[in-house]
């Protein structure tokens, strides 16, 4: 059932993509929060987070969407429409993607209406609709505390758009997602220069150094005049060659 | 010159997409704000946003997206990758995106001497990569107080991804823009009640106002239960029909 562990090969480096589903983040009434979450913990798990499409509540561009990124990436995460109203439609429009059936998932049901008696609340057909789940699924991730589950339908997860809750399933899926072998290592450098000054520098540390990902930030300080200043970030899953590469970097750096 | 004059027809809403570039978002250093800022902005100005996509420094990867994208929408905004470093490929991408070349810009090479000038600085070759444009472009859109220049080649305006940067440039380019004819009117409801109570009378009002956008947003308290409260937005060109849609939800909801 977990595709992901034959999938990824041992020592290669994952790649994952996210769907953020929502009119709210493309109105501009809501700020997506979830893809900047997502990016920092995958980063930290040593998961290459390799493209986020953020699309309207259309079904066939989420079905289109997460058919192409679930066949390009190891890993797929989306964002948003699991809710109980006529604007949710991530499971119908997964449903559709993969051909496959929607169904009730009777656990997910007795999950909900523990949580909800609790509160005196009974279950109607629009909490029903929350547990009408892409049949068959791979996974139905519960995370502890929450009815709301994390389906995964073969590589692709499909989470609530409510950061807390989403923050919470992505802790909970990637606990036991085998992320490979390794970790990144990111090493900063600020710099009092533009980087106009370091470029052709930089340029040769980076053909030294190709498996180390070689980034180059302007930062454009409100002096007056406005000044630059420059961040310099050395990444790879090879702590030794990172810090090789920063050598480089300065002992060239210190003959500009 | 200016093809969208004659490629949005009046009255339809145009339709953009932006192009996030940038391996800083996708590992979770940097928060892309950029795409956030365009969202309130292009809603302000009555144009449908309908898709981000955020890519890493590939050149590959942004060439076959601003395509792709550029062949879907009216307006294709992207963010970042046009610095004087190796880690910038954006002019290189679009060149190769639509079979151009690049060629040194001169009026962009005066503007850059006189305000490097006015810092004691010469230009090097590391400022002239900056100057380097696709050509031919079909405008290039200078911002006031800026020596970087927005390039537009087809319907693709290409920007800086330092946010202060980008926020001008963006302000510049709609001033320009024909959006057509209208723009979105936005009302809200903040409802004390979770979905599940409101989701049969919302999809009701939704069959009944088909070209009113009804978004529900729920939220959740942290209170103990944590506790769900609603928010209705209802977004259509025409405010009066907006105004009408909330008026049929309130009618039915005070019978629920």
């Amino acid at each position: 059932m977990q595709r992901w562990a034959s999938t990824v090969a041992r020592g290669r480096i994952p790649q994952a993509a996210a769907v953020i589903i929502g009119n709210e983040v493309l109105s501009g009434k809501t700020k997506d929060t979830n893809s900047y979450y997502l990016a920092r913990t995958l980063f930290d798990q040593g998961v290459r987070f390799a493209r986020i499409e953020t699309i309207p509540d259309l079904i066939d561009d989420i079905s289109s969407t997460v058919r192409r990124l679930s066949s390009s990436f190891d890993y797929v995460f989306t964002s948003g429409g699991i809710g109980c109203t006529h604007d949710d439609i991530t499971y119908e429009a997964i449903r559709q993607a993969f051909g496959l059936s929607l169904e009730v998932h009777h656990p997910t049901v007795e999950t909900m209406r523990a949580y909800y008696a609790s509160r005196g609340v009974k279950l109607n057909s629009a909490h029903m609709r929350m547990a009408t789940l892409p049949y068959p699924a791979d996974k139905i991730i519960s995370t502890p505390g929450l009815w709301v589950p994390a389906v995964q339908v073969r590589n692709v997860f499909i989470l609530p758009g409510i950061p807390s809750l989403f923050e919470s399933m992505v802790k909970s899926i990637l606990a036991q997602l085998d992320c490979g072998t390794g970790k990144f290592h990111r090493l900063s450098l600020n710099l009092a220069v533009g980087e106009s000054e370091i470029a052709d520098c930089l340029a040769e540390v980076q053909s030294e150094f190709p498996t180390v990902e070689i980034g180059s930030y302007p930062k454009l300080s409100q002096g007056d005049p406005p000044s630059y200043t420059t961040q310099l970030c050395f990444t790879s899953r090879d702590q030794q060659l990172a810090r090789d590469a920063v050598a480089a970097f300065e002992s060239r750096f210190k003959h500009i």
